[in-house]
C-alpha cells in the first residue's frame, strides 16, 4: 500500500501546496523545526501565544503540539489551539516530549488526549509507554524501553484514541491500532543532534496536510527522516555536519533517492 | 548617493565600533540573529524582560523590535523598550512579522507605531501592505502580494511615520517616502532558511548605529544581505549549507566582494 | 595533577554514563547548548518551568543555571531548581550572563549566590568582577576587563562561596580560591559564535557529573572547549563553519587530539 511512488506523490504535493503548519513547540527546536519544514517544502509558523491560536487555525493545514517546553504560557496555548483545530477539522500531531520525566510532562499530554482528538501521536518508546499507561522510565528525551513492549503500547494507544501512533527508534514503528508498518534507515548519529525527534513530529504535521490518511502521512514522514538522515550521514563527520546535510537532503531529496533508500515493511 | 564606497565605509565603522544592538525578537531566530550580528561585527544582546529594557537602552546603539513571538511577556517588553529608546534617541527598527496572519500580529505593531517613532520598518510585501492599511493576506511569513502595490504601501507608510520602510522581496525596495532605492542580489534559496527576514531587520539595526541616515542604513543592510546571500548560494547544496556559508560571508565580506556584487538602483 | 590522562578518563566516563544535565538557560542558546552536550556525550534536558524543576532534580546529575534570559518565568524556575539541587546534592553551575549590563542581571545571580551553594561559577572577566563586587562594565556579553584584576576577583569569589570559579578569556583561568589553573587554546574566532560561553558553562555541568572535584571538572570542561575550538578553527572559513566543526570535534575528540592539543598550566 505504501511505496516509493506514494511517498513521491505526497512529497510533490507538499512542495506544490506549501501547507501552513502551525507549531506550538519547545524553545530548543523552534529554529531547527522551522528549517526542516521549510526545507521539505511546507510553510511553518511557530507560536505559543494563546491570543492568536484560534486565528491561526483558520489558515492552518495542520497543528503540531510538542510538550518539550512546559512553561505556563505554552500549556495555556496548547489546549486552546487543539480545541480550535478539532472544531475546524485541522489535523493535530502530538509529541509528548519527556513524558515520564516530570509529572507535568506526563499529565499535560494525557489530559489533553482525554479531551481532544489527535491525528498522530509520535514519541520514543519510553514516552509512548508512559502515555499508554505502561510503566516506563523516561531519561531525558531518550528511549530506554524495548521495542516489543513499545509496539504493544503503541497499538493500545492508537486503539483507544483512534489515531495513528509512531514509536521512533532504530526502526520506526507506525500503527493505526491494527496495521503495523516499520520504517528503517537513518543513521545512529541522529540521536546526537538535538530535536530530530521533534522534527519527525513536525514532518508528520506537514504530510498530514496532504496525505490520503494519517497512517500514510506518518509512514511518509518517517521515510523522509530516514532517507534524509541516511544521505546526510554519508557526508557527515559528526552531529554538526549531519544536521546541515540533513536540511540539504530534505530540500533536494528526489525520486531516485526515495526509490533507492526508502525501506518500509508491513 | 549610495555606492560600494559608502557601504564599505559603514561596514568598516560597524566592525570597528561593534555597536551594542538590543533585540526583542522571536524565539525562533534569537540564535541565528545573534550569530548574524556577531558575524558582521556588531555586539548583540537579546531580551524580552520588561524589567531590564530601560537599563539596556542606556548602553545600546540601536533597538530591534520583531513581532515574531507575540506572547504576553514579549508584548510587555516591546513598548517599554521603544518608549525608552525614543527618549534617549536610540534608533528603533520594527519588523512586523506575520502582520495579517492573526489579529494580535496586526494590532500590536500598528498600536506601537501610533505611539512611538521608528527609524526603519522592514517586512515582506504582505506585512507592509497590512501595516499600511491596505488589504493583504499574510500566509505564514511569506510574501504574497505584488511588488508595485507593495511599493506604494511602503511609500505611504514611510510618509505617515516619517521613517524608512523596507519591503523585502526578490528585489528589495527601500524608501523614505520620497526616494526609492532598489537592492538586488541574494539567492532564491534564501526564503528556505528560517529567519533571514529577521536577520535583515537586525542588520538594519546594526547599520542604523553607524550610518549617516536611516535610508542609508537600510540600503546598506539589504546590500549586506544580498552580497552575503549570493556568495553563500554559490557554495551551498541546500538551505542548511546556505545558512552556514551566509554567516561566513557576513564575517569575511570585503571590498572586492562588495564592489563586484553590490547592485543598487535609484 | 591535571593532565591529558585525567581529561581522557573523565571524557570516557562522560561518554559511558551519559549523565542527565538539566539546563535553565537563555532562549538564544537552548539549541546550541543541547547540541554541544549531546556531542560530547551527555544527556541534556532544557527547562524553565518552575512546575517541573523539583521532579527533574530527582533524576539529574547536574544543574546549569544561566542568566542570559531574565524574564520572570525563568527567574522563578532558577531558585526553585537550585534549592532542590542543593537539597539532593546535585552540583550546580552558575553562568551570570550579562551581570553588570542591567540591574536584574546583576542582582538575580548575586541574590541566588547569597542563598544557595554553587559548585562552579563561570563568566567572562566583566561578569566575574561584577559578581565579586568589583567595578566592572559589562558590554553585552563581552569581556572588557584586564586579566589580572579578573583573576583576583575570581579568587575572592571562589573563597567567599567555597566554589570553583572560571574566568573565560583568551586564556581561561580556573580557581578554587587557592589554586589557579590556566587553560589555553581555542581560536580568536570563537567569540564571533553566539553562546560558546554558555556552552562552556554547560560542559562544566557535564564534567561536574563525573569528575573527582569541581576544580577538575572546570579544568576539563575548559580543555574540551579549547581543544575542540582549535580543531574546528583549522577547518573553518568563518563563524558559521566554526560552529559546525566545533560540534563535530566535541563528538570525535579522542586521546590523540587531547594529548596533542591540551594546554594547561598550574
Amino acid at each position: 500500500m505504501f511505496s516509493p511512488s506514494t511517498m513521491i506523490k505526497d512529497l510533490d504535493q507538499l512542495r506544490e501546496k506549501k501547507p501552513l503548519v502551525t507549531n506550538i513547540t519547545n524553545y530548543v527546536v523552534t529554529n531547527s523545526t522551522a528549517n526542516a519544514l521549510l526545507a521539505i517544502g511546507a510553510s511553518p509558523i511557530m507560536t505559543h501565544a494563546v491570543e492568536e491560536v484560534e486565528d491561526l487555525m483558520n489558515i492552518s493545514s495542520s497543528l503540531v503540539i510538542n510538550l518539550g517546553t512546559v512553561a505556563r504560557t505554552y500549556l495555556e496555548a496548547m489546549p486552546a489551539a487543539w480545541a480550535a483545530a478539532n472544531k475546524r477539522g485541522v489535523p493535530v500531531v502530538l509529541d509528548p516530549v519527556g513524558a515520564g520525566a516530570s509529572r507535568v510532562r506526563t499529565e499535560a499530554p494525557a489530559s489533553m488526549l482525554s479531551k481532544y482528538q489527535p491525528a498522530i501521536v509520535r514519541g520514543n518508546a519510553s514516552e509512548i509507554m508512559t502515555l499508554a499507561g505502561e510503566s516506563g522510565e523516561a531519561k531525558g528525551v531518550d528511549s530506554t524501553m524495548g521495542a516489543d513492549a513499545a509496539e504493544l503500547a503503541a497499538k493500545a494507544l492508537a486503539g483507544v484514541h483512534k489515531c495513528t501512533v509512531v514509536v521512533s527508534g532504530e526502526v520506526d514503528v507506525v500503527t493505526d491500532g491494527e496495521r503495523v508498518v516499520r520504517v528503517a534507515g537513518g543513521s545512529d548519529m541522529m540521536p546526537q543532534v538535538t530535536g530530530l525527534g521533534c522534527t519527525a513530529s513536525a514532518l508528520c504535521g506537514a504530510f498530514a496536510a496532504v496525505s490520503g490518511s494519517f497512517l500514510e502521512a506518518a509512514v511518509h514522514a518517517m521515510a523522509a527522516m530516514n532517507v534524509a538522515g541516511e544521505i546526510a550521514a554519508e557526508q557527515a563527520k559528526g552531529p554538526g555536519s549531519l544536521q546541515l546535510h540533513f536540511y540539504d537532503a530534505l530540500y533536494s531529496m528526489g525520486r531516485d533517492d526515495i526509490e533507492k533508500r526508502m525501506r518500509i515493511e508491513g
